[in-house]
C-alpha cells in the first residue's frame, strides 16, 4: 500500500494489521515518538476540515514528524482551471514526505496518486469517500468489540448520503457472520446498490421502521447526522436516540457517531458508558498514527 | 490549578512562583527545550487573534512542545447552535494536552473547563476575562519594578470598557500599600464596581482629569486603546502620550500598553527607555511558557 | 548579510556560497537537521502565498526549527493606518528569531529591516521584489548548468510586469559573457531600465519575435505567466510553448517557470526532461534552507 485512496484498499490482514501497530502506539506512546522524526507531512486542503486536519497534525507529531498546512489550497491554483490540482501536488511533494488531501472533487485524491512520488492519503471531500473516517471507525468496533466477525450493526439516519455509512458497509462486508440492520426515514433509504452489495458477499440486511424492531443485543448501533440541506423536510421524524431509546439495549452494546452531531443524539446520553463516539474520534488518532507509520516507513 | 479561566485564581503566592518560573526560563532557556517534549497543545480560536495565538505557539515551542492550531474554530461547529463547544473540546482533548482557547462567549473557557480532561487556558475573548494578559502585565511591573507591593498606577484611557484595565485591577489589588489613579474622559471612567473593588481592599482610587494631576514619582502609566467602536465621539479628547508628556515623569516611571495601540501613544515616546510595552509583550512570551509549565507538567 | 530584501544584495560569491550550502544540504541531509534547533522562525504574510509559505515552513523544519505563522497578518493591524507594520515586527520579533515577511507593499522588508533585531527575509508581495524566487531560480540554472557565466537566456512572456524576470536579470547579469534574447508581445516588452541595466554592464540584449529568433542551443528558456488581469487582450497571442516548440531546442537546453502556470506550457512538455520547472521549485526548497542557515547561524 502506496496512497490510500479508497476504503476498498483495505483487506482484513491489512485492518488487523493496522489494528494491532495502532493498539500498540496507544499502549506504549514513547516508542513511536521518533518514527516520523525529521519528515514532514503536508496537510492539503483544498476545503475547511478543522476536526480532520487537527487529528491528522496531532498524528503526525505525536510520531515526531513536522507539518506543512493549508486550509485554502485553492489559492494555490492559478486562475485558468485544469491541471493546477496535479500541478500543485507535483510542487508539494518536493516539500514533504507524504500529503494528506482533502479535496470537494471526488476523483481528486486518485488523480493525485497517479502522479506522486510520495504517499497521498485521502482525507475525504465531495461525495466520495473518507477512508480514515471508516478505518476510524473500524478501529473503535475491533477496540470494544474484540472483533468485527459476526457482530450485529444498526445503521441509522441518512443511509441515503451518508458517506461514512456506506465506507462502513464494505468495510465490515469483508468480515463473516454479520448481521446489518437499516433504520431511517422512507426518503434516505439504503441505496440498492449497498445492499446488493452485502448480499453479494453473503450479508443479511433488514431495513427497520423503529428503534422496537433492532435486536435489544445488537452489537453497534452507528447513528448519523443529518445533511438537513438535502432534505426538504429537514430532520423532522428523526430516529433520535436519547436516553430512553438506549434503555431498550444490552450493555454490551455500542453507539457510534462520526461527529460532529446536531440533535440525533441527545445530550442525556453523553454519560452511557455504551456512548462511546468521543473515544471513537480520540481512537481515529492512533488509527492514522498507525496508517502515517504504515505508508511512511514501507510496513 | 488546573486550568487558567480567570484572573481571579491568581493569588499573591501563585503569581511570585510564575514570575520566578518565568524569571529562570528567560535567563536559561535551555533547561526548559524539553519541558513539554511529546505533548501537544491545541489553539483553539473561534474568532482571530494572531498576536495572542503566536505568542502562545512560539511558548510551547521553546518548551519542545508541539502545536495544532485554528482560528476557525466555529467551522467545527454544526448546524444548531448550543452543545458544540462541549462537543468540539471533548473532541479536541483526545488530541492533544492542553486547549488554549479563545472564544467569543465570556463564559466558553468556564465550560470547556468544566467537562476538560486536559488543561483549558482561557485566551480570551468577548468582553469577558483574558487572564494572560493580566499576567504578563503583572510581570512586567515585576520585572522592572521588583514588585508590585507598593506601588502606584495611573489607568488611562479607556477604563470603562478596558477589559485589561479591569483585569489589572484586579491582580494589583492583591498587593499591599498600592495607590491607583485613573485618567480618562467622562464617559469612560472606570465603573464603580472596580472603585469598590479598590476600596474594599484598603486601596485608595482617586479620579484624575489631566496628567498634570498624577504624582511625577509615579511607577507605572498603564495606557490603553479607545474602543472607537463604542463612542460616539471616537478618540476626541484623548489623552494621548507623547514625548512631552513623557518629560513630566522620573526616570522610574515605565510606560505599559497592551497593544496594538492607536495612536494614544505618539511615535516619539518610543525611544524613551521607560516607554516598555514591546518588551511587556516579550515578557509576555516567559509568563506564557511559565503557565504552560506549571499546567502542563502540574507545577 | 543581515536581512535579506533586495537581490541586489547577492554577489557572485556570496551566491556561490548560498549554492555550496544547499548542495550539501541536498546531499547531507541528516547534518543539518540540527542546524535550527531551538531557533523560531515567522512567517508573517499579509496576503496569502501559500506555495512561498509551505516552502520556507519545510525549509525551517528540515533544519530543525520550529514555525509561528499566519496569512492574515493584516488582521494584527489597529484600525488606523500608518506605523502598524512597524509595530508588529516589534512585537512578533520577541517571539521568534527570524521573520519571513510577505507584504503587499513594496517598501515593507525594508521597512521592517529597518527597525527588526533579528533577521527579516523579504518573501514577495506587491510589485515589488521577490528575491527568494531570484535565488532559487539561480540555483536551479547552476544545479542543471554547472555555473551561470557564458550562459544563454531566453525571457519569455510578460516581460513588462514579470518580476520574476526583472531579479533574473539582475542576478544574471553579475556573471559574465551572459547573453539575452526576449520574446514576448509588443504591449509586454522588457521596461527600457532592465535593457539599460543589462548593456551597463556590458550584456546584450536581443528583442526576438519567435520562437524561431533563438538559438537552438540556448541554455535557459525562461517562461513566464501573464497577468492576465493587466492585459485587455488577456492571454490571446501568448508564447506558448509546447512539445512542438521544444523540438527546437537541443538537449541541453532547460525551461524554467516560477509557477504557478497557466496553459503557457502545455502539458505534453512536462515529460521532457529539459523540462525541470517542478524540480526548479524542489530545489529552491535547498536555496531557502540555505538562506536561512546562513542567515540565523551568521554564516
Amino acid at each position: 500500500m502506496k496512497h490510500l485512496i479508497t476504503c476498498e484498499q483495505f483487506e482484513i490482514d491489512r485492518l488487523e494489521s493496522l489494528f494491532a501497530l495502532a493498539d500498540d502506539m496507544k499502549a506504549n506512546p514513547e516508542l513511536y515518538h521518533s518514527a516520523l522524526s525529521s519528515r514532514i507531512v503536508a496537510t492539503l486542503f483544498y476545503e475547511p476540515s478543522t476536526r480532520t486536519r487537527l487529528s491528522f497534525e496531532a498524528a503526525v507529531q505525536k510520531l515526531g514528524g513536522g507539518i506543512i498546512s493549508t486550509e485554502n489550497a485553492k489559492e494555490m491554483s492559478s486562475a485558468i482551471k485544469g491541471e493546477n490540482l496535479l500541478d500543485t501536488i507535483r510542487v508539494v511533494e518536493g516539500y514533504c514526505d507524504a500529503i494528506v488531501l482533502r479535496h470537494f472533487d471526488d476523483n481528486a485524491a486518485q488523480d493525485a496518486a497517479s502522479i506522486s512520488h510520495i504517499p497521498i492519503i485521502n482525507a475525504g471531500g465531495g461525495a466520495g469517500e473518507h477512508p480514515t473516517q471508516a478505518l476510524l471507525d473500524a478501529y473503535t468496533i475491533y477496540s470494544y468489540k474484540q472483533t468485527i466477525h459476526h457482530r450485529s450493526f444498526a445503521l441509522i439516519g441518512d443511509l441515503r448520503y451518508g458517506r461514512t455509512i456506506h465506507s462502513l458497509v464494505k468495510l465490515i462486508s469483508l468480515y463473516d457472520g454479520v448481521k446489518v440492520y437499516g433504520l431511517s426515514q422512507e426518503d434516505r433509504k439504503l441505496p440498492e446498490v449497498y445492499i446488493d452489495y452485502l448480499q453479494a458477499r453473503g450479508i443479511a440486511y433488514q431495513a427497520c421502521e423503529r428503534f422496537e424492531d433492532l435486536p435489544t443485543d445488537i452489537d453497534v448501533l452507528y447513528q448519523t447526522r443529518t445533511q438537513t440541506e438535502r432534505f426538504a423536510n429537514g430532520t423532522s421524524g428523526e430516529f433520535v436516540i436519547d436516553k430512553k431509546v438506549m434503555e431498550q439495549f444490552g450493555q454490551e452494546t455500542i453507539l457510534l457517531h462520526p461527529l460532529p452531531r446536531n440533535n440525533e443524539i441527545a445530550l442525556d446520553v453523553d454519560g452511557d458508558p455504551r456512548a462511546v463516539y468521543f473515544q471513537q474520534s480520540h481512537l481515529g488518532l492512533y488509527a492514522r498514527m498507525a496508517l502515517l507509520d504504515t505508508l511512511l516507513n514501507g510496513k
